[in-house]
């Protein structure tokens, strides 16, 4: 079933090697009738561009990069074919892709909600080429549907960085009313962390460094801004910002090194937890003074993808107005100098590519 | 107000240096007018007796010790003095005392129900001397009430090692018909582990070594026993104990062996989460593989003791006949023999020191 | 695809109306190759009688009957074909039939595991013929697979009174080492609650009356059993039965009578909550003094049957040996007259009928 | 312990009977000695006037009014004295009294922080004279400190209106980007609870009547207002105003009469709960068509006041800006004026008397 002529070639960003950097080629189109069960050909309008993508297309990637690759994991588009008669999705829906593309939904994991963990999960660019090209092959399992007000070049990042901290800030178990430490607020993913935060009406701590981010942070709402550069004492002086002086109930750590924690491990009040986001390198680990941890009955959970239904929530927050999401469009050619500035740390705010530009 | 006379003086088995051991000694008792507001005097009957009290007194705990030290906070008896015109505790009420002897139950974290990490939290041996003494001097805002048909030298325990693996299995956010792995089940913490959690509705996997606590694993209603000195691959056993092969929802570790919890954090399902219970010791570290317990969402929490309400708990259910605490009644004079025998291994079940024998 | 050929006639139990009675009759099958995307044909061996199917053949249940009528909720046998390329389900796997045969599993209701209240939700007898044949028509959606140790007789009727009273304890909001009183604790849904409460480790008040159901309730654990033709006021009794007087933290009511629910909200402790269980007649309601509840903060939830997590889990319980699912095996053709006893009040347990028999 | 000299009369508003209105007269103050243990003198400055003082005063609440009565459970103020060698409390500070004014803090139920259905509870105006006056005994152990930065006259509704509605969105059960309909939005405690609910980042359709209350309400951030007096299907037209049409999750009503309920479970989504708030008059019935309520899994949870920490938590949001208590202070001797202005429903906003002025 197929609504619009679907081509035999398509523009994709494609990566042979790390020194040969990313090439926009022509490359085949899966066609509708190569799709297997419960698959879907998605004619991609915007895809997000995450650090994650950089790492992987530069090895630096906690997992081996495939070659050729395709990286991308936050497209968003319209559904062009289906090989799924039982879906309730159909040809001609906006969709969005995320890392985690399917998962078997009946095992006792998925029925808990917890998809990302199925044994039988599949992820953007490793299972299948990500979303860096026109048409992406995914499934029917994990697509996202869009809400009919949202714009898709919105859509695209908040289905990776949105959903991210969307789902991490419910595994911070906190409530309104309470204190958050967010590090790296002013940064891509910590700048929707605070919005989410205040959403959800819990008082933040940011921390970053610079006048600008901390404009940033305080129009989004935060109670206080931290300078790491100008603050000494971190500790205390995160302690002292919330009312009683105890620290925050839970710290969103988004910094893969292992001092992020040690530190949030140190400033969260007792009975505090920090919530670890996102996916570290390879080798990296947690380390934590146990009996402080222990006698002060601290925790640490993880999360780095969310449920369907978290995602559906995630966007649905950002339809409803609740959360800005601020993106630059740029073509996909684009790539490999988003990817430099992106390094250099020169990006403001999220870059999406648009996919037909 | 008192009903009984009170004496000048009781004995108390004091430690005045490691080498010295633990001798008994007649020491003065507080006298009801000494007691301060909020305090309670208690005549001991039983105190139970935990490795925290070995390593206390043999300078290998957490904390430094004081001197002179007298150890102990398993104690049970009846109130026989009260400097406290409100509480509903009365003269000649039977109570145990906690290593949690009082809390400020005012501030956030106390009306929480966590006021072991109450700011304001006082603490058996530290904050006054322990129960290895025929009269000691608490507070109404932690005194436990014992059921009144719960015998008191069976009390005496619950109050230390029953309430910590009860709050913990609480902490394991598991329910009913699912997995828990309780390392050391064969021991003094792990069998009342494996008793509550059996209770509880959760299948066991207990581990341990030796024919005798396999026998002992059984009894108590354990779906699996893995005896580590004979199985080779301990997280390939324990995960295959279970109805999926995907491992346990939980473990519940007692060591503060860094190791305990490197493994446990192995074989734990994706989602899972590890409760370290128990005080570890000074220095010891947390450590993890950050990027698989990211990507299979894993957790630590901790516990170390628990709240009035986990202790009215725990004694009820024993009280109850759900949970049968073992003990072997021993005269206090006998205390540095029992550490001995503690130290080497020879202690079966828990000992309780009887301190008018 | 189908691994046995699939004959074009069965037997079934039809009721035309109500006078008619139930008729054994051969009646076509559906074949293979007229399933529905989504569809299952399952070879029943067993179907549970439940007493919704004698309220719905003699036109007494909640909605109107549909003519003819196939009854029958709770059926196990194997899958024999499929229409569904995409479900892990094979030709060949033992799975049962609950009340709700189909949800759209992508519904915001469906993610967060309230699949019984997803808009599109289908129903056994209502949207497709019951389980009272020897073939039916059922969806991949909801099909429950059967543990590979269970015996499909004992599992059928833990689909729908095992399942329900699963759920509903889990609604009870209760944790073990509290109290649930259950009225009818001696009868079929009775004593399967009685049992699946005590493995969660509540203390349960058994309601019921005459000494054969005063046995078996205490041979299934219960703390107390009140017979409330001998007991002259039920709500002094219950909560005197409850360890501090306060009454049960829950109850867990079947009767669709409102003088049920009218007394569960007076013996409940304050704080308490009342669970209504299974499907009431048309027109009958909730009534409850208004003040009392709000001072006393007591609340009614509701639950009819249960998720395909719940349904997996109250399974396995039983496979695990916890929970002894009993049942009396007739063949098909007694099932008018298995009503008649039903009704009677003269079947002791749960009654299953073999449908090749 | 005392810092002021404690006078030995005061002013006080004191109603002999219904027909004779509330009279300010010259009473006795309680001395200081003859506090009782755990009671406090607080000195108090203002004190809200909420709808059930009115009910009280003309012989219309729940309960049989007291005589004479001083009616008034909002006070705030500082403790002059007290009879409590052990609470943290000092003379000098800040309180609040509440409508519950004393629990043992030591049963289950307190230790579980349901203080108010603790059974050894007393409550304000029925065991001790209530806020109308200027100096009132109160109890430690309920006392609520008032943030520093909080102004008295703002903090006093908060104490029972505020209260009220913040425990009851907490019952609700609802969380961040859910939606929530409260009839009665535009009223004094339902416009406190549409700040609360938009602070914790829920979705609000405003039930009410008039253009100021719909400009309000807007101002207030509710997502959509309906006008009861315009709109012909209120079931409709609230489900219709959810982004999927099947209703908001919970409904926050605050009527005491049986249609609002019935309402609420027609137009809550399937699973969603109805939160009963406030104490309804005696002999009022909930009633509920059960087998919609059964089949559609709605519930009912009642609230009428919160705990300790509730009352913390939401003084805390006003002290930090979140949610705006707007009050109009006149003096004490106003107050049979207030009650008649509030009965004709001519108060705009919530009503502070100045015990002073």
């Amino acid at each position: 079933m197929t609504i619009t002529p679907i081509p035999t070639t398509q523009l994709a960003a494609v990566s042979r090697s790390k020194e040969a950097g990313t090439v926009v080629e022509t490359i085949p189109v899966v066609q509708p009738e190569d799709l297997k069960p419960g698959q879907a050909l998605v004619r991609l309008r915007y895809s997000g561009v995450c650090h994650s993508d950089y790492s992987l297309i530069h090895d630096e990637f906690a997992l081996p990069t495939p070659r050729p690759c395709i990286a991308g994991h936050e497209g968003t588009g319209e559904i062009v074919a289906l090989n799924d008669p039982i879906t309730k999705l159909k040809v001609g829906d906006r969709v969005g892709i995320k890392y985690i593309i399917h998962s078997c939904n009946q095992c006792e994991t998925c029925l808990a909600g917890d998809e990302a963990i199925c044994a039988e999960a599949k992820h953007s660019v490793f299972d299948e080429p990500g979303t860096f090209q026109q048409y992406a092959v995914s499934y029917t399992s994990q697509l996202t549907p869009i809400p009919a007000n949202l714009d898709l070049a919105i859509a695209a990042p908040v289905l990776c960085a949105g959903l991210t901290v969307w789902r991490a800030l419910k595994e911070s178990n906190t409530r309104a009313g309470q204190w958050i430490a967010i590090p790296g607020a002013g940064g891509g993913l910590g700048s929707l962390a605070v919005q989410y935060a205040v959403f959800m009406g819990l008082n933040v701590i940011a921390i970053d460094s610079g006048a600008d981010k901390q404009a940033m942070c305080e129009a989004n709402g935060v109670r206080a801004f931290l300078d790491f550069k100008l603050v000494e004492d971190m500790v205390s002086a995160i302690q002292g910002a919330t009312t009683d002086g105890r620290g925050p109930h839970a710290a969103l750590v988004t910094s893969p090194k292992v001092e992020a924690y040690t530190l949030a491990m140190r400033y969260i009040r007792p009975g505090g937890r920090v919530v670890a986001v996102g996916i570290p390198p390879e080798g990296s680990e947690f380390k934590a003074d146990m009996l402080t941890s222990v006698v002060e009955r601290k925790s640490i959970v993880t999360s780095y993808v969310g449920s369907r239904l978290d995602a559906l929530e995630a966007l649905q927050i950002v339809a409803d107005g609740h959360v800005k999401q601020q993106v630059v469009v740029e073509p996909l050619r684009n790539i490999d100098d988003i990817y430099r500035r992106m390094h250099a740390g020169k990006v403001a705010g999220r870059v999406v590519v648009d996919l037909w530009q």
